[in-house]
């Protein structure tokens, strides 16, 4: 029998960032992004969920190690984004604009890597307790 | 290539009601609806959390800016709930039992109308930490 | 050697309430409580914080024992408060104002007479997340 | 008009567990399990958030009476789990690993059992606030 | 009868910041900050809690209008700071190291002088759920 | 100018534990232990918030630097105490009953020997979200 069970993981990391568009004039940039396009940076403690569904082993009764898969977010996004300016610090955001929406994809693509075909992946960043995203939908 | 991504806001209301069936006697609503048939009401602090579904725009980086989303749930749904008592002060539920299931029904309805159609909406209502819904299931 | 040691029980009810001063007019009410003094009520999940201080008892190493403590809680407080309106439906609240001030004084009041001389009694009260208050301070 | 919707219950229990395979050395089950292999136990708060999916009764506005659900759950959820060691006082893992995996289905299959076939069913187990199952997925 | 009561309001704010010290090198900063004092920033969601005590008003039952608290807040305090670079767009923090130590002193400062001098003030401030001050200790 | 401002540092450990007095028939232990004298004992995630107070250093704007405090309390109780079981694997809690005042004794014990005498220290534990304890009141 397939027993399907979904497995979460939360991580945390902080980091600085700015949106804007850079065609774009400052008033432009103000009238669509408001405070967040500040061009001196704001910034977020970042809370990311990591779902990742499977079958559990009968042996064991995982899904996933749960250290493994903290492991991994470690090294493969805290690593990279936290305590770091979004926009200048990281290949990913050097010219792609650092919304909620584009994080979680661009974190979505490092971790699909990561984990074997088998495993489903979906990834939840709250960027405040009220604003929050997941892809996919 | 589509990317649907989800977005959610969390907005806030405080708010009394009643739960009763008009033409029970009291036993009969205290039977099925225990305390919170109480006559003369009580209340909640109640969390909404609007999820809306779309593919980001390339250029801004935004399914929906959530200043926007913020801007609609504040005047079509906050404004008509917050501080309200919902069997006295509302028309939605004059006649219709304010459950938290007929609630979220009734701000969905509400939301729906305010949003483009190729957005996808998902509400959800906590009247407590412990008790929610979400519509549609 | 005194060790004094504080233990802390949460607890929660649901009431409707009403902010105003019975000689006021509407609009002198409005003026100072705002959308707290609609007068068919509004209502708050409350969130109850009682931190009682003593000595543990060396055998036991219980300062008070906990599910004795809630019980008085429910007993004395949430019997006459959960899912009631405190303008209407309670003695306390029938001509003093239920400010979160006001309610956790009586709520101090009515449990400091039930817990032994020898036992600190501090109350908070949060109305909601954000609003919060405790007695005495 | 169908109109299906969720509702949630949140429920709680502390237990003692450990995770080991029987057949395995201790060397093998720290290398797979951690410190989660302890051979005397360690414990959690376990937090449970009971999905039940259906359309509301158009009288009443309940998809089911959540004080009945919130009875179903602790009589047959958590007067088996709650203040238990679940490898050493329970029929359930007596022989089955109880991982997180293993607990929110075990706990799904008893509540399945007890709710009408029209309503759908999805249980969330907490083990922390940082690890977290759903089943099904 | 004195009735001395504390009463709490809840704000947040979104900064970038960056520690160090100003005459040491590089090295030196990270020896001391560690990833705080990245070079490029980084932030933070900050949660600010206010704490006001006095003597309720006999009358409104208020020690202080909450929503005049609030105001005074964001005014004075959110104005100037949230969506901010700390280091880049703030006097105060032009040569003082911004850790949560200053920065809460800093707003202590500035909420002391819109208070009446009969309250009393203590300023907690949440740099993360696991990282916070507060002043006067 | 004296500038006293306390920090406060979270950590989380997971344990078992069985409350009892040895002398005590397993009938008398019921009666005052209730669910916890479970002779196989039940678990916690617990939550430790660690205070300390003292003056900023004026050079760097920290009272201690989090990092070292974190790294205290990982090397000095989350070592001793997490993923254990108190009565069984932990020295302090051979002979002494596991009540949360004692946990948070014995903790305030440990770090009050590593940390400066010009530092105050409080500690306190969450056994639960609704139970906790703090040292000294």
């Amino acid at each position: 029998m397939e027993r399907k069970t979904a497995i979460f993981r939360r991580e945390h990391f902080n980091a600085a960032h700015r949106l804007f568009v850079p065609g774009w004039t400052d008033e432009q940039n103000f009238e669509k992004f408001g405070k967040c396009s500040n061009p001196h940076y704001h910034g977020h403690n970042y809370d990311l969920e990591v779902k990742v569904t499977g079958v559990p082993d009968p042996l064991t009764g995982y899904v996933i190690n749960l250290s493994d898969l903290s492991s991994i977010i470690q090294k493969k996004v805290l690593a990279k984004f936290d305590h770091k300016n979004l926009n200048l610090d990281t290949r990913e955001f050097a010219s792609l604009n650092p919304t909620a929406e584009n994080i979680v994809f661009v974190i979505y693509e490092i971790l699909r890597k990561e984990l074997d075909d088998s495993l489903g992946l979906t990834v939840r960043l709250y960027e405040t307790e009220r604003n929050f995203v997941e892809y996919p939908a």
